[in-house]
């Protein structure tokens, strides 16, 4: 059902590849865009030692770029839907509802939330930096959201240097490769990032007060959440105060897994940060509004009227979502089970994984049915996606492979409120990421990923 | 005889050295200040492959400010006098005369070089990217030359990051360290020569020619020897043409030693690229200039007034030259037979090594004497450097190590000038160099060298 396109560009030959290819590794190294190696045993143990350049797409991937101009509208429209959501305690209470019989992650998360909604608690400087993820589907050319992060993002200071190493590449091989480095869009996500936690800083306007990022193993200068509890406190006027310091923004870079809260001292952690006035990127709520289950309420109909009022803006949003229905809509479980290829079912649990596709979805439905009530409303059925797929070659340890592969378009956005006041809402660069296809039969391995960039061509 | 000086800045604890050293290695990972590892087989075969960070001392070396200005003039005065000496052919071939007897590979330069000069070879741009290098004598509390550097001087790229980390740490450490970033000077070495390259090209002024540099491996747009010889010619007004290109400069980043020229093919290559128009940096007389003979030579009485006039200007010179005699001056060697530690005895032969030390030093003069003839005169007797040792932590391997330290300090310098302009005539940044003393007892091996930068103190 997917369709392959070649990519149309000139065909450099094989040795120009290799030569490319060996070239844009030097660069790496040159540049830092350099991960640990896991074949290393070092590696990731001793800092700057058993360094390997990041698995890179050897250049910038395509994309027309209405639907880059139609991701890059959609970030602010995003940032502003999160603070609206984040201020509907309720909505969030209840449509997690039933997700937190089954999650017991996010029954955690909502039990901090129901005690600052008792609480009163009230944020009046919020921070979001985010991750809106979309793939372009090929069935119906359209681009459709993937999933919204709003806690921890990932990559925001490696998918800048790819940017910069493909627009070096394309100047140093212009003539070969008849592109152009101006169609690959600039990329300053993690500066943009870096200016968002220090105007919240400023904003904050106390003394001496840091941001303070929350990581999952100790750090200079970052604490982990077992630190937090056992160093931190706050004071009566709300201030928190780790090892004597006065905290202005909690920055989590960790804390989004349950994973990272092995006992009670975490959760009595993040509970305490959340209770006192630093700025928290992500607050509870924030962290909750970029649930999946919350995706999919916002995909519901007349939800998006309840928090944004410009319809324009809400036509937007729409357009970019995947159609996500609940088991108790005949009509389209009907669908589903004449044509299950075209859905995904989807189990309502938090977490991610366990997804059925093809013909195990019409089994499925027949089981869910027959057994009824709870069965049914555990999971949901959603538009199945066809990525566009593409030729790319993949440089991983130096080598290269020629493959197949799907694309994904992470868009950065920032957002920062003080009170009624939006001092920042934007868009902040991106990350592309391309994945050797399902449908490669090279000698790749599927699901093997790279760090890319984008190259617009024409609408 | 040499002094231990143990830097007075208040230590931080282990506690505090260990976490810089794993931030100053973090550090070198995300800004390309890195290097192949030894110990894994892929690395300097495989591109972006088995990197670790570039060995380094956690803190810049300490310097009195007197000496850093004293290199720093010397920089200007010294390209120049590279250049007025290498106008001079026959003293050149004069006093290379004796190395060529004992050594093939000068034979061969100076071949050249008196080819040109039989055709009254004439370089109207003359391109020179040099270093000098020095070390601190504690005997005399002076600045030394070591050597001065005119072909392929190495190290502009990553000691310029070296600076830019330091820089970092001690803004980071700096209450705990009470340094100053701004007393480590700035470090501009690989912007200014690749600009000096690109002004040299832009005054060959011959369209679409471009600078080609020389390598002891074949990479992209940079040629071996061997490549220039198979695919190189000169066109009859001069000009270098290779696969093609015209050439404005050549680059020599190999040339310089005889495993560069396995067989005649390379050395017809470096006959090919003098003989035409192109800028070479450097030139075979530039390179000649480098020579530990010339350096000698220029060291005698008078030698330096035959190629400069300001008095000043040689007298500064002077004085960071080390005492050097040939073994006719039998007060000298009286000397020297007396304190034959304060001397190293050196083999006339280009390439260093064989120097004898210490009581060594007495042993092979009364032998030599006994000798007499062409065995004296294959040796000069030098002043023996006493390098000023210090405490450093050297980070190898993303492990430090405290250990008894000299360093050398290179001033890199560019000169460029067309025909009677001297269009560029610059200090361009420094290379510090710190290696374990051979006085160091402790765990870590003498002569274990990284890299430095420089912490300038009062004067």
């Amino acid at each position: 059902m997917s369709t392959t396109e070649v990519k149309p560009s000139p065909s450099p030959d094989a040795a120009a590849v290799e030569e490319m290819a060996r070239v844009a590794a030097t660069w790496c190294a040159m540049h830092g865009l350099v991960v640990g190696d896991r074949a290393n045993p070092r590696s990731g143990t001793v800092p700057g030692v058993g360094l390997v350049h990041a698995p890179i797409s050897l250049l910038p991937s395509r994309l027309p770029e209405s639907f880059w101009e139609q991701a890059c509208e959609l970030a602010p429209i995003f940032n502003e839907l999160v603070d609206r959501v984040s201020l509907d305690g309720d909505f969030l209470q209840d449509s997690l509802s039933k997700t937190r019989q089954v999650d017991d992650f996010t029954s955690r998360l909502l039990d901090i939330h129901r005690k600052m909604m008792d609480a009163n608690k009230e944020e009046s400087i919020r921070l979001g930096l985010h991750r809106s993820d979309y793939m372009l589907d090929s069935e119906t050319n359209s681009l459709l959201q993937i999933e919204l992060n709003t806690i921890s993002v990932s990559f925001p200071g490696l998918c800048s240097l790819v940017t910069e190493l493909h627009r070096n590449l394309i100047n140093q091989y212009g003539n070969l490769l008849s592109l152009d480095a101006k169609r690959v869009p600039g990329n300053e996500a993690s500066r943009q990032f870096a200016g968002a936690l220090a105007r919240a800083c400023d904003e904050f306007n106390v003394d001496s007060a840091v941001v303070m990022m929350i990581v999952q193993s100790e750090e200079r200068n970052m604490k982990t959440l077992s630190e937090v509890e056992a160093e931190g406190q706050v004071l009566p006027d709300g201030t928190l105060v780790v090892d004597g310091r006065k905290v202005a923004v909690v920055y989590f870079r960790a804390g989004y897994t349950p994973n990272d809260y092995p006992s009670e001292r975490e959760w009595s952690a993040r509970l305490l940060m959340e209770e006192s006035s630093a700025v928290k990127c992500p607050s509870i709520s924030y962290h909750l509004v970029g649930t999946k289950k919350i995706q999919q309420e916002l995909a519901k109909p007349n939800v998006l009227e309840r928090f944004l009022e410009n319809k324009e803006e809400i036509a937007n949003l729409r357009q970019c979502f995947a159609g996500l229905w609940s088991l108790d809509d005949e009509d389209v479980v009907k669908s589903a089970m004449d044509n299950p290829d075209l859905f995904v079912l989807k189990p309502q649990r938090e977490g991610g994984g366990n997804n059925i596709y093809g013909l195990d979805v019409r089994e499925a439905l027949i089981r869910l049915k027959k057994e009824g009530g709870d069965a049914l409303s555990a999971y949901i059925l959603m538009q199945r996606i066809f990525p566009k797929e593409s030729l790319a070659n993949l440089v991983r340890g130096g080598v290269f492979h020629e493959a197949l592969t799907v694309s994904e378009l992470g868009i950065y956005g920032a957002y920062l409120r003080n009170k009624d006041k939006v001092i920042i809402n934007d868009k902040c660069g991106y990350l592309m990421r391309t994945k050797v296809s399902s449908s490669d039969e090279g000698g790749v391995a599927a699901g093997f990923a790279v760090l890319d960039s984008l190259y617009l061509t024409e609408k």
